[in-house]
């Protein structure tokens, strides 16, 4: 069992789930500020010299899990790992967003799809992408084809 | 606090840190497993449909942390948020690999750059890239572009 304390919080437009875009053709672009616990300021040292940032965290208002589910983008059931729901054995999140500038300990940013008040475990840096033309994306793909056709 | 039980465990040819590659110009592409507990193997259905996946794990070997660090890929320190170092806050890893197919509750992968054993936290598919010419690097720009001028 591992245990971690939050680095810090999500400021977001968004208070309820019902608030954030899901579903075929979301863009996320809602803006907002990671802040960083005051004694982990340094960490953020250089950090808005990068564009994009992982940022990893807690799906802290999500309660249990389902092995298998029907994602917002399709009308089929498929594995949680083969989804992002908010239903995993680990709620724990992945986002990627954009960096718009930082203040000391806020980092502000494009791209959020949190709620206000997440609990942040990790930011990286996105150093690298895997080209658009290498990428093969299941069912995600098979559920937009069928979407075009109808 | 966060508390977090493995998915399961990555199989992987490292057994000491000494032995995965880092540093300038690394390429992973070490081919290993995620090996995940049976009694999740249902939440892997139609994983392999994807051709990429994030890893989310670990760094169970990785001792303290330090909020400023020299990168293996620099020669000049920088916040922990913007490098990869194993001395984190709270010890996650994050890897994008390759799905080369999966038998039951083995997903065989390319790219790892975890140790053997390392536990896996969560998987999730990697559903879209930000395009190459708008990423900015920061540090790990520079630190490229002055090697190429010596």
């Amino acid at each position: 069992m591992f245990m971690f304390h939050p680095i810090g919080y999500v400021r977001s437009p968004y208070s309820e789930t019902a608030q954030v875009p899901r579903g075929p053709g979301t863009q996320h672009q809602a803006e907002g500020v990671l802040e960083i616990a005051p004694e982990l300021e340094e960490g953020l040292n250089d950090i808005e010299g990068f564009s994009h940032l992982f940022v990893i965290w807690v799906f802290d208002r999500s309660e249990g899990y389902a092995l298998t589910g029907v994602p917002p983008t399709d009308d089929r059931p498929h594995g949680v790992f083969a989804t992002r729901s908010p239903y995993r054995p680990n709620p724990i999140g992945l986002t990627v967003v954009e960096v718009l500038g930082r203040e000391g300990r806020n980092v502000r940013v494009r791209g959020l799809d949190m709620l206000n008040g997440t609990p942040i475990l990790d930011i990286k840096p996105y150093m690298s992408a895997i080209p658009a033309e290498k990428l093969r994306l299941g069912w995600f793909a098979e559920a937009e084809a069928r979407r075009a056709k109808s």
